[in-house]
């Protein structure tokens, strides 16, 4: 896996250890498309002054995206977002009792002010929340736009070679 | 109303200044009770580092509970409670889409490790937010203690004294 | 574990054996921390006048927080909360259809004029509920706050000091 | 209105005054079937005692239905049950913030031991629930039964006189 | 079991036979409580004409009490309750999708004229409606009321003689 | 406006007066496409005996869609649909309460067996409803394939003549 | 299975292979009456030029019903309809953290003017979706109207014919 | 109002005249920020070849970021994101029976592929929207980015200089 590259312009981070089931699907994507990225554990309830400063350097230190994930009471999104103007994505991770709802609704919630971009519920969300990252960044890198090209029509080729749902894969 | 005395044992923040129609509600049960409080607005997402000062302060400033009132993705009360061990009692305030579940969900649905005691969402929980409060204080305070009980006797008088629904109060 | 010592200043209580496998998480933090707490079973509906007992009780006893677990129409922290002035905490135990939902309702949702701190839903608001009492305790209680202090320490720490997500604990 | 008669075999009560402007589609309905009711605030929250005292005589005091009315955290109808083997039937009252939700799943989600029969929220549920117990009496006393078959006569040969939704009433 | 007696007061019946998993609790009750009862599966979708039969038949045939459990789009309670004034107890039977939230809307939510007195989700209501029919048998049969009395006495000291959770049963 | 013409292919019913509301905007769309309609007031719970020989006797009174609209605990349609082969398509009424999920989920969660096309809550569910029915009739209709063919062109074209939200209309 | 017949007049696609595990059941039921049906994964978001192309040849060729399963943001159904006349029936797929809700309200809440015909989530939403399919192809198709009154009749009997749940099928 | 400029990196979109009232606040922010953006109605719906046009040649046209709001079965959000790699940030309009619970699940839960990085529910989420879009615009804009900076400052004097809840703006 490529991580922890310097300079990375994309950082994933996330509340708890437990969140890497999770948000390994957004390294994973980010890998496939060959960008660099950093991995850590900030947790905005057990660390919040680590939180902080995370924030405050994340433009310094070269980041163009933050994605976080975050389950229940999930607030780590919307407090990094809150100490930064590097756009923040957020990745809601389903909780043991409410399914991720919880999680959702504290990450999308947002007042007027302070916004985090977010994704679905889980894999697919932190998936999506790469996927964006990139997209972003695409902006301004051509190998990105087309890496990402290329990954969009892989996906949709996939389909269109398999359309019948009852052949095995 | 009795507020802003020094020493004040008990605090009541809120994110936004539109939060003080609940909020109100707690500031006057503290009032009815004697009880001197601190008013502020401290919005975790707008004024993010005053919420920290708030929190690591708030020990040495003499506050015994703090009454934390937000609405959506309600991250005060929550990051209050991770920057210090003076008790945290959240309220959840009722927002415009989600009637106060979001709210509710972001103070309640804290991970292990950091507690917020949840109160119900709206003008009841501010109330039951500052009779908590005065219990709090009321296991080492002779006079509240008294207050609460009367507080509490004249309740219960009210409902015995006028049993029949029907009647104009 | 250190429990059922006299005079113990928490109750740990739920409505049912099975809510044990969930409270359970409150009374490991209060051992941890080295504070005496008390256990029972009392059902709000099986055993109603037990219940009152128990909460008339409650402060000649000497307690000074109650954890009241319990499920479903979850009427058990509310009633107690009703019958004395010690501080009660709730806690929201999981159920089989609604996931704990129900549960969350009926213990945060009091109308105005009794209190029930309430936490997470399961085995996280156990322990934080454990956690919020103590810090009450703490209050006047040097020890105990000394205790809670080096815990959370050593929770940040831990956090610290395992940063990265995708290495083994 | 036709009420708190001796002996009345039908008891409503609810929580507090403002439960009035839902339960009184109770009262309504038990007076056109010219059934004797009592009508009495009875507060789980406010008035413990007092409702301990109701549900504990209610059976000796001659009544066989406790229609109960309550908002929010619901605990009336359920601590009711709980006390006496007259059956009881639920009103969730609409609340302000969940619409009923809160006090449905408070009402309706008693565990195994202590049954509830709930109606549904609001208006609707207070005058079926006066229907319910009407139907209970019934099953002893033929002139209810007479009056609930002319009733419910009435109410189909109102819709089958008015089968054009279009027109004025 | 005790079953299909003539002549039963109470018949359970469900919209398929797959609902018998929860509500053989109901049967199990009134077995243990020696209250005769009829079984059958009626499917409001399935079978409408039965459904029609069954209920106008009901009073002629003796019953004092229909219990009935379904599951999703749940007519059958509430169908049948529009077809006899005798009373109508609806079990929610808890869902693939939603988790008997749909059954629960289903049945409590009837309109007004027609009720159904709804009990928990699941198996915890399926017994509770048992003990409720039994309720309103008992108003008018001693054995029946004195069986209850003893059922809830057990009950009661059940708890009571086991106060400790952390024991073994 | 063109309706209770003979013979109708198309049926609205609804369970009570105040549906009218809602289910006016289906009949408003079937007048405009120049279908003619039926309307009748059909109550499951009122008339039940109307609603079966209404869906009995559907198919020998040449009705070719069946559009059933109904709030709360809304077992009009899936009722109709279970004595008769003609399609239904169900439209949940909003209601006080839930705001129509009752509605919703007692619509369209029909069991294995008995299929009710549900659409939209409310307004925007009972003119599509409509349009549906049309688009059922025009397989076999050129003439309504057409007013549908034109209808539709009309409403793209309003979109796209009218691209700027601020302007006025 | 009878499939991919020509001419085929009704269409069952999905947004992936894994839909295929519920919209199987689609499959069976017109498979049981004996029609012709083709299937295909046609993904919204994955390849949206096919599904328009898919869309504007619907009635070209020869489809008198689109059945279209899909789940979370499920934007399948309500986009076929968007681009034909041919009516759509929509089938919510039971998803991983929201249960098939967020795949319902996707699917059912559409605007006025563009209808989607939406049955229950899950396996028994994608049976009744074939059933509803061929019973607008059977207001036309008389062998079709006879298999589908002998599987109703069948399903009746089934029931009639095995009325005690606790017996062994 | 500063709009419709040649060339603008920023486009808002919405399905219907009625958004407006929601996206506005979109277009405030930028008209704020002093960037240009366009604005224009694409239904995905009523103009589905219209959104694929648009969103065809979005990055040909020199966006950057395209805001999309929409309520109900939101599809446009997903739609334009699965015909565009230029990002996209989608606006739950609150919707008339569901409160935008429906429109935010219909946006926020794509499936694993395509992103779109939702805010919260209406007015704040279209306020938001906008700043995340010129925080991304930022990353290569000096000016966007000093005047967020700007932006941000100015929102937190504002609550610093405004402590008490009490006083009159």
């Amino acid at each position: 896996m490529t991580s922890n590259v310097t300079p990375a312009k994309i950082a994933i981070v996330m509340g708890s250890k437990s969140d890497w089931a999770t948000m390994q699907f957004a390294a994973d994507v980010l890998t496939t498309l060959n960008i660099p990225f950093h991995v850590e554990i900030v947790s905005a309830h057990r660390t919040p002054d680590k939180l902080f400063s995370f924030a405050e350097q994340a433009s310094a230190n070269g980041l163009d995206v933050i994605i976080a994930g975050a389950g229940g009471a999930a607030h780590l999104p919307g407090m990094i977002a809150a100490k930064t103007l590097v756009p923040v994505l957020g990745v809601p991770v389903q909780s043991a009792a409410l399914s991720g709802v919880d999680s959702l609704y504290s990450i999308v919630q947002m007042p007027r002010g302070i916004p985090v971009g977010t994704l679905a519920i889980g894999k697919a969300g932190a998936a999506n929340a790469a996927l964006l990252a990139a997209q972003i960044l695409a902006l301004h890198d051509k190998p990105i736009a087309l890496a990402l090209a290329q990954w969009r029509q892989a996906q949709t080729e996939e389909v269109l070679n398999n359309p019948d749902p009852r052949e095995e894969a």
